[in-house]
């Protein structure tokens, strides 16, 4: 049983923006597991890498690059992460973008290089760099589909999403690519995320406009509480439309803004959607919080208990797990009284006791759903958040015990 | 597969502490699911309390009580918790001290109620009162074998165990038993813990000495993160022994108070091999720390990881998840290189990768064990700390999807 799968939409080309994909034999022959991405002179980019600080050789390589100038290619491999690699695994990733910059006769320091995969292995450099020029022959504004399967390690399906908005009489698109099902609870950026669009836009406005994007996007996922070591989201802007440059502030740059937010929440839901074993979708809001963070703090802690998670995989509302959850949450001087607990529309709790008109079928109802919200009141501020998250499943176990072995 | 089973030693009976046990049919006929314990005139009782903010009714009145001076009996039901149900679950946990009293001859104060078992259902009280005339018949010196079962819900093994130690020319018993095995990150005591000793102590050395004991046992395990609404720990001192009273700071005090930290990390460990599906018992301690906090905070994130804990349930030496799980522990300058990770005596990590002398043969055979330790070293202070916990199994899915339905 899992969440029903959805389809990879049609993902629109970004003008200035080109993906080829490959198989490098990796982890096994004939699996696509290499992918390069050109990004068109004049393009810029902007970046979030996770805070975990074991951070991996290419995240650190990654950040070196981009501090001296924009980008001009990428190079991305699963089925090994290059990181708890040492010394070795920073000269593996160089090695990689130097491969690349040969190729395509540009310097080292202008290819960014990602990596997702296993823990602890060292990179096989060799094979990445012989497919390196079945990846070059590749590039194409339509390489989009094939990437977003090129990019998966645990991941069951796919994901991408594109959206188009109107801005000064201009069509600006915008695709995404992402991968993730597991080690995902972001503090930066999900696993892995490629966004790329057409627009003109500064580097410090990129950047703002991916950093309030992840903020509300990646940074509210968990599947399973463990931060990756190889946590990137990347966002290009081509320049390639011939609208003018976004001006940080306007109301142009809020519908872009926003339309770029949209994106990474479809892209950080559907890496929800295919969190390991996952087999519900689930909506932790929780109003009335004094602050942004205790509601983080009380969302998050329901969202990580196992007991909460393993009733969700049951369909059992055993919302007592849920209310032991968010006592243990720590947050002083609650009032116990103030609290009320809802699935989807369902009153469970109410004066820190099952709610006087709650059946049991109205909770098992809302509980069979595949996609449910559980809403917390905390009844002491006007705060509030929301973060996503899935059950735990056998499957989940199943799929962690079975990994790398 | 789960750990071995340990059978449940001999438990010495204590002068001045006997205990009664019956089934009170909470939730299955036949089962024993009503305890009593009764206090010798001139006991004297110290206890710890769950923090969890959701606390149970039971622990709300026990508290009071306490309060108004030294309880004679202890009445403990498994089955139910009483935990979520407002203000009518205090009143049904009065009631229940009510109905003992009125047998006992006391005051309802005097009478101590602690419930354990699903959260948010109402207390059969009814069940409970008639039942209780059985418990009491029952009450006797050499009841501990009973009651430790009688206070059990998803546990699988009676815990429970006895020392004796010598001092001043007496032998001083003491004698524990807990319940607890899912919904375990004490953060003050166990889901349930019942220690009597015969020593004679005042009441403020005697509460030292427990939470001196639980801060090094019970407060040192984690099954699966989740601190319970009912937690409680009691230790009575029945003052039989003809021994004079304990001064806190003395030898003799020393002592006792080693004695009763055997006995609580005893009861511990024993909760955590009973863990909810575990097959592996693991110890993990964090050395070389700036300050005891920051060894804890790596030691819990290591030990709360699903993704170890699946790993280590697939004995699949994968080191990756320990480094990711330090990693994100959110240690502030943490340098990599001085990190060091070993399964029980071989070196896995060091300079931040993988040990240059490290073999997966090696790995893969302390990974084997029923009972390994992950030490991590962090090179950056001279604090340590060790916390015990288990893997994450298929069972621990199956039993908390199962359970309550």
């Amino acid at each position: 049983m899992t969440l029903q799968k959805q389809n990879l939409p049609e993902l629109l080309p970004v003008p200035g923006f080109r993906l080829g994909t490959t198989s490098a034999g990796i982890k096994r022959p004939g699996r696509a597991d290499l992918v390069v991405m050109a990004l068109a002179d004049g393009a810029c980019c902007a970046a979030v890498f996770t805070r975990n600080a074991f951070c991996a050789a290419p995240v650190t390589v990654a950040r070196e690059s981009l501090a001296k100038g924009q980008p001009s290619y990428f190079v991305i491999n699963t089925g090994n992460a290059n990181a708890g690699t040492g010394e070795q695994g920073i000269r593996d990733a160089r090695q990689c973008c130097e491969s690349l910059a040969q190729h395509a006769g540009c310097s080292s320091a202008a290819v960014l290089p990602f990596s997702t995969g296993v823990i602890g292995e060292p990179l096989p450099v060799e094979k990445i760099c012989a497919a390196m020029p079945a990846a070059m022959a590749n590039l194409d504004e339509n390489g989009w589909a094939a990437a977003a399967d090129g990019i998966l390690t645990t991941d069951t399906v796919p994901k991408g999403t594109s959206r188009q908005v109107r801005i000064g009489g201009e069509t600006i698109t915008i695709t995404g690519i992402a991968k993730g099902s597991g080690m995902i609870r972001p503090d930066m950026a999900t696993m892995l995320a490629f966004i790329a669009t057409d627009a003109c836009i500064e580097p410090g406005a990129l950047q703002q406009c991916l950093s309030v994007a992840v903020e509300q996007s990646f940074n509210r996922i968990t599947v399973d509480g463990d931060t990756s070591t190889n946590d990137a989201c990347v966002l290009v802007a081509t320049a390639a439309s011939p609208l003018s440059v976004l001006q940080q502030g306007s109301e142009d740059y809020k519908t872009f803004s926003e339309a770029v937010t949209g994106v990474c929440i479809e892209l950080a839901q559907a890496i929800v959607r295919d969190g390991e074993g996952a087999t519900r979708f689930v909506t932790v809001v929780v109003e009335g919080g004094a602050s942004s963070a205790e509601c983080l703090q009380v969302a998050y802690t329901i969202a990580h208990s196992p007991l909460v998670k393993t009733a969700l995989f049951a369909g059992d509302p055993n919302w007592g797990r849920i209310l032991a959850a968010i006592g243990r949450a720590g947050l002083p001087d609650l009032d116990l009284e103030a609290v009320e607990i809802y699935l989807d529309n369902v009153c469970i709790v109410r004066e820190g006791a099952r709610a006087g008109d709650y059946t049991e079928a109205a909770g098992q109802q809302v509980m069979g759903l595949d996609e449910l919200t559980i809403r917390v009141r905390l009844g002491r501020g006007s705060s509030w958040e929301m973060v996503w998250t899935c059950d735990l499943s056998y499957d989940y176990v199943r799929i962690n015990a079975e990994y790398r072995t």
